[in-house]
C-alpha cells in the first residue's frame, strides 16, 4: 500500500468527511498534517476522583499542559473545540491504561466509557510547526517526514496532588538566526506549548544523548545548527504512568482528536 | 572625585535639568543609566548632499540603522522627539569626523554647524536593556558597570549608494532559559534594534575571540550561558568611517542624547 499516496489524498478530505470515516473506525492512523489550519489536540481522560488533581497539575504546568478545555464527568462534548465532535469515537486510536501500566488500544470507547470519566484536552506543537512553516522554516521531523524526537529531562514539574514528575520535551534543530525566529512565532502560540524551554547544551537539562531520543525518532541536526527544546504533551502521560490512576485514557500519539478551533484563533498576538 | 555618588545624584535629575545641565556643558559624561523610561538616540549628522545615500542605508538596514527621525537640512530641531531639544547643543560630547577620520571632540556644535547638515536620530540598545531588568534579567554590562561588549563581524550590511559595510554586534550573556525571554522582550523594540541576530558561536558570524571585543569592555560569562548578539548602533559609524564624507558629526559613544520619547512608546507589541 502506497502510504504516502494515502496521506496525500487524506490531506485533501475536508475536517467533516475525515472525522466521519474515523468516526466509522475506518481511519485509524496518524493525523500528522491532515486538515491543515485546525488545532488537533492531546487527550487523557481520568476518573472525576482524579480530575482536580490533574486540573490543578496542569494549572501549575501550563507550558507542558495547555489546556483547551475540560468537560463535564460522563459528557464526550466540548462545544468550545466544537459541538458535533463525540471525543469518545472521533480519535482515531485510542490507548488505554490501568494502574499505569498500558492494558488496550482501541478505536472507540464503547467498551471504556465510564460516567464518570473526565476529559482535558490539550494544544499540541503541531500548531506551531504549521506557523513555523508558514514562515519559511524548515521543520526538521516534517522534512524528514519522522516523529519528532522526544526527550525525558530533569525539568521538574511543579506538583499537584497525587501527580508529579518530569517534563518532556520535543526536540527541532535550527541555526542561531531560525531558532531566534521560532522563539517569535512560537511565542504566539502559548497553548501550543509557546516559547522553547531550552536550547543548545542538551546536558544542561538533563538528556545524556541527543541521538537517542525516548519517544519518536531521532532527525538529523546540522553542523551550524542548534537543539531546540519545547516542552511537550507527552509529559502528562509519563506523569499518569507514575500516579497510577484506576484507569486513565488518552489519545495514541501521533493520532490527535481534530478539532473545529483554527490555529491562528490560538494565536495571543 | 566619587563618579557612583555623582552618577546617583545625576540619576535623580529630571529630563529638564540634566538637560540644562548639558546645555551649559557643565555635563559631558556618559548618559548611560540617566533618566530612566525616556528613548537615548544615537546621532549621524551628513551634508545633504550625502544624506540620501544614508537614509536609504537606513532603509536597508533597519536592524542596525533603527531611524526614529530625519531633520529638514540646517535645523537642528525634530518635534516628534521633543520640540525644545537643540540637538547641536544638548548632547554632553559631539564626535567630528572628516573625510572618515577623527578630527575633535566638542561640547556643542558652535564651531562646526553648518546649513546643509541633516541629522539621523537612531534608537539605541539602552531602552531594550532597561525592558531586560525590568523583566528580571540580569543585563551583565550594567551589573559589571562595563561599557557592553561590541564586535566588527562578517555579516555584510546591505549597500546603499557609497555607504557599505559589515554590521557591528553588542552581546550580553545570559542562559539559554533567559536568553528566550530576552528574544521575546528585545522583540518589542525594532526601533532599539529589535530581536538578536545571532547566539552562540561566535565564529559563526566571524568574531574571533569573543573576550576581546572591538569597542567597549568585556564582559564576564558564566558556565551556563551563551552570547547573545544584537545589531548595534556602532554600525553607521563604522560604515561612516569607510565611507569618508567629507565632515560627519556623531554622538560621543555612550554619551547620548536624551530625548522626550517614552521606551515604552517604542514598542511593538
Amino acid at each position: 500500500m502506497d502510504t504516502s499516496g494515502l496521506q496525500q489524498s487524506l490531506a485533501s478530505l475536508s475536517r467533516q468527511a475525515l472525522r466521519e470515516q474515523i468516526r466509522a473506525n475506518t481511519y485509524t492512523g496518524s493525523t500528522s498534517g491532515l486538515v491543515p489550519g485546525y488545532l488537533q489536540a492531546n487527550l487523557v481522560m481520568l476518573p472525576a476522583d482524579w480530575a482536580t488533581d490533574f486540573l490543578l497539575f496542569c494549572q501549575k504546568n501550563p507550558v507542558a499542559c495547555p489546556l483547551i478545555g475540560v468537560t463535564e464527568p460522563g459528557q464526550p462534548f466540548l462545544d468550545e473545540i466544537g459541538a458535533a465532535i463525540d471525543i469518545s469515537r472521533d480519535v482515531p486510536e485510542y490507548h488505554v491504561f490501568h494502574d499505569g501500566q498500558f492494558t488496550a488500544k482501541v478505536p472507540d470507547l464503547e467498551v471504556y466509557w465510564r460516567d464518570d470519566l473526565v476529559i482535558f484536552v490539550l494544544g499540541c506543537s503541531f500548531s506551531f510547526e504549521e506557523a513555523l512553516i508558514q514562515s519559511g522554516l524548515t521543520v526538521r521531523n516534517i522534512e524528514q517526514q519522522r516523529n519528532v524526537s522526544m526527550y525525558d529531562t530533569q525539568i521538574t514539574c511543579q506538583p499537584a496532588g497525587r501527580f508529579h514528575g518530569n517534563m518532556v520535551v520535543s526536540m527541532r534543530p535550527f541555526t542561531p538566526k531560525d531558532a531566534i525566529r521560532a522563539i517569535q512565532i512560537t511565542s504566539r502560540y502559548p497553548k501550543a506549548h509557546g516559547a522553547p524551554v531550552h536550547f543548545g547544551d542538551p546536558a544542561a537539562i538533563g538528556i545524556q544523548d541527543i541521538n537517542t531520543p525516548d519517544y519518536g525518532e531521532a532527525v538529523d541536526i546540522h553542523a551550524d545548527e542548534v537543539p531546540v527544546f519545547w516542552a511537550c504533551g507527552v509529559t502528562p502521560q509519563n506523569v499518569l504512568r507514575q500516579s497510577k490512576p484506576p484507569i486513565c485514557i488518552t489519545h495514541a500519539p501521533g493520532k490527535m482528536l481534530i478539532t473545529d478551533v483554527l490555529n491562528n484563533a490560538l494565536a495571543v498576538l
